[in-house]
């Protein structure tokens, strides 16, 4: 999930401030619009210590007209609010329709500092995030827009920032910063869990990359613009905008424009002989490993996205040739039968899911919801924001009955992909592989880019990770598949 | 929730020969029109034993063309569900687009039945039941209709069947029937609590009274018909038909068209010198209880709905006597302020939840969403069906702080309103009290009776019940209300 907000994103000056100002107009504006409607805006700022929340604060107040905005900090409980049931606090200062809302604390601050303390424990944690996403979905259903701003930094850079901070900076931190950050590992993977069971399509997170303050402060500013704009849109206008990531790309630099996908190591090759060697190691492993799984009654499913010619197909055929083929099934993905059309999207996928002792591998899967469906207008908007959070229950609902889910993505750069199409197309074996509909999907590359992004953003969760993996060299990816594979299963299973 | 399904509703077996035709030819008509949809429909007959389930699948089936309805019962998990995640029992059974499937017992039965045999605790129960939700709102979006049906019968009717019952219907029984009935109270404490959490706008309940088979075939046909009508409605016709209770009395009889309300033993009524004593034993016992209250930091929320001149200032006014003048507060509502209007429609009761230590008297209340708003159409109807959860949740949250929650209702008689509208006209002291609204009201006394009755189905909780006081004699209304007042209260407190 975090993983798409260490992806090393800036801006310059120069463009902060040429993009700063029509920003700025652009709020104004719109929010003139909800000042004249009966709907109100909610704004939740909320992320690790050190993001810069404060600056982020301050600038919305400086952006909006101040007059309609109130900005709330929750404290300590006070006697007044001790007394009354917990959520009596966040209704007393709810925004009124035509206003705006800014929570510097919110709902989500007490149920995440209180897990990491070991205050409450799992089920508490759960029941009071249902609570919350109740809370939300009453709101929205009255009318109002809740955006949810989750701002990252990593590990690293948390720390060289409580380290360099100017003594006026330091002087602004909160006194439990050095705390926090101590507590790093704990804290994300919390608020992993928090967003995931929050994390709906009438009211998404989005998560923001904090290192760079100027990338920092235009995508907080694009998010808001764009979901003002959904909400109250321009005739003739229709902002089909990602929810996550690099908003809006056309006007902004490379550095700026840069995805999960950038952050791998496309270099990553295998000499022939390394290969061979890692191969039969890996696949003589995998081989006990599935025997074990079968005796265990553990299950496993693994799925296969990627690029078209990203070398899915080749990964496949060497991991299934290491597992006796009465223990998997390869289940391929292709446009759905009639049955499968006549029911639940998800529902074709629920049917193959393996029997205790089983593997069953998704040849493309139910991710085809958020990614040609989405990019090629398959799935209306509503469907597929909804979807991440549908995709997020089914997957947890493997993972608690105790079946592994593995989610390779299959990564290579354009070229790689160009001269992979081209070689097709020279060989009387492979042409059948290779349709005009490949041509027209690469065309959209950056939209799928973007695709992937949110997808990582929204579904990769502890429970069910997305492994990314350069195939640009084919043997190196072969083989990473199958050793991640051994990992993961020798990690679930008893020796 | 159950009271409204023990009032002893019946139709006529001439009644029942009439209208059972019609609803099947309408029943047929609308299977059609489900059948050229992409819409699906999930029928769930849940309910306590004995109260005929079975035969309403029969009669469901034969009233559908059969072509397209499948029947599902889920008996102990198989060895292929075993090995599977727990829905996917539920996921291979989905019903496709333009069919009906029938749930028989469902993802309901097992969390009712392993709470009542105390296989899984609080908190596991309501996480499962939160999973159902899920998936009932995520099958809801995408298009399938649910409409699902509760059977109740009361403790003493359930007792007296299993005894009755010819040989044939025992031989129909299952054998756990005797064991489930000995368990009649937890049954229902357990399910009203399954019910409450799952009792969405998008997804309702309905309880049907089970007593009188006609009543109950002829209901569930009915509820079925309103539910598909409402997917798809003809032209030129709105039916506006009640979720629960008497659904669509025009061409019922008396005696089917029962409510809550007709249970009430009106004649009730007290002497002058038993009004005294027990009036100042009552509020002497009050008071002493106030100020306990106030010393154990514990708070209470009273809520008084009821007609028009029922007499809810009156018994408010002996209530308050009783207590000292800081202690509590009464908010009267009525038409909101605009602060009031700009907000979500609950936060003006939130506004006013007390401290610990305080009484909170609401004259009139949140119930406006689901009585007047609804019948005067002043609240839509996607608002006032999902108003049911709101307001649970509401209370809940009140209650799980440890918030004493009562509600009354004031019940007279039609005849006796009018004889008050008439005194309180000739009264110049009183005048001001009765206003053209009073009489418009009570034109529609049928549609606020069914409303009332809906209200007591989805909202009298084991946490937040409601307590019907019949109210033609005055002097029994306020006795009644300041002794039920005192229990509630006494219950609460450490003596």
């Amino acid at each position: 999930m975090f993983e798409v907000a260490e992806v090393g994103r800036s801006l310059s000056k120069s463009e902060y401030k040429t993009l700063e100002p029509q920003l700025h107009f652009q709020l104004l504006t719109l929010q003139q619009q909800l000042r004249n409607s009966d709907r109100s805006l909610i704004v939740i700022v909320a992320g690790v210590e050190g993001a810069g929340k404060g600056t982020v604060v301050d600038k919305l107040n400086s952006w909006f007209d101040s007059r309609d905005v109130r900005t709330h900090a929750f404290w300590d409980d006070t006697d007044e609010e001790r007394e009354r049931p917990h959520f009596w606090r966040y209704w007393r200062i709810l925004p009124a329709r035509g206003t705006v809302g800014i929570m510097f604390t919110s709902w989500y601050s007490k149920p995440i500092l209180d897990k990491v303390f070991e205050k409450i424990d799992d089920s508490d944690f759960e029941s009071e995030l249902q609570r919350v996403a109740e809370l939300e979905r009453m709101l929205v259903a009255d009318g109002t827009l809740i955006v949810k701003l989750w701002y990252h930094l990593s590990k690293q850079e948390q720390a060289r920032r409580l380290e360099q901070d100017s003594p006026i900076a330091q002087f602004k931190q909160s006194p439990f910063v050095g705390q926090y950050a101590r507590l790093y590992d704990q804290f994300t993977n919390v608020s992993e869990r928090a967003l995931r069971l929050t994390d709906s399509g009438i009211a998404p997170w989005h998560i923001i990359e904090a290192t760079d303050n100027h990338y920092r402060n235009i995508t907080t500013a694009r998010i808001l613009v764009t979901a003002l704009q959904q909400r109250f849109p321009e005739p003739d206008s229709s902002p089909e905008i990602p929810t996550d990531g690099p908003v809006a790309t056309a006007t902004l630099s490379e550095d700026s424009r840069l995805t999960v996908l950038d952050t791998l190591d496309m270099d990553r090759s295998l000499s022939d002989a390394d290969y061979d060697a890692r191969l039969e190691a890996a696949q003589l492993r995998l081989h006990q490993l599935a025997w074990t799984m079968q005796h265990q009654k553990k299950n496993a499913v693994i799925v296969f996205e990627g690029w078209d010619a990203a070398g899915k197909g080749g990964a496949i055929r060497r991991l299934t040739a290491a597992i006796d083929a009465r223990l998997y099934r390869v289940i391929p993905i292709a446009a759905p039968s009639d049955e499968e059309l006549a029911h639940h999207y998800l529902w074709r996928f629920w049917r193959h899911v393996p029997r205790a002792g089983f593997l069953t591998i998704y040849d493309r899967s139910w991710y085809g919801r958020v990614l040609v469906e989405r990019v090629e207008n398959l799935a209306k908007r509503d469907q597929w924001t909804r979807a991440y959070q549908e995709i997020n229950n089914f997957e947890e609902n493997l993972v608690s009955h105790g079946t592994t889910v593995l989610k390779f993505w299959m990564h290579i750069s354009k070229d790689e992909q160009k001269s992979r199409f081209r070689e097709r197309e020279g060989n009387p074996l492979k042409r059948h592989k290779i349709t005009e509909e490949d041509w027209r999907n690469r065309d959209r590359w950056d939209d799928y880019k973007l695709a992937v992004n949110d997808m990582v953003a929204h579904t990769s969760t502890e429970v069910a990770p997305w492994l990314l993996v350069p195939g640009n060299d084919k043997k190196y990816a072969r083989v990473t598949v199958i050793e991640k594979v051994c990992e993961q299963l020798e990690a679930k299973l008893q020796s």
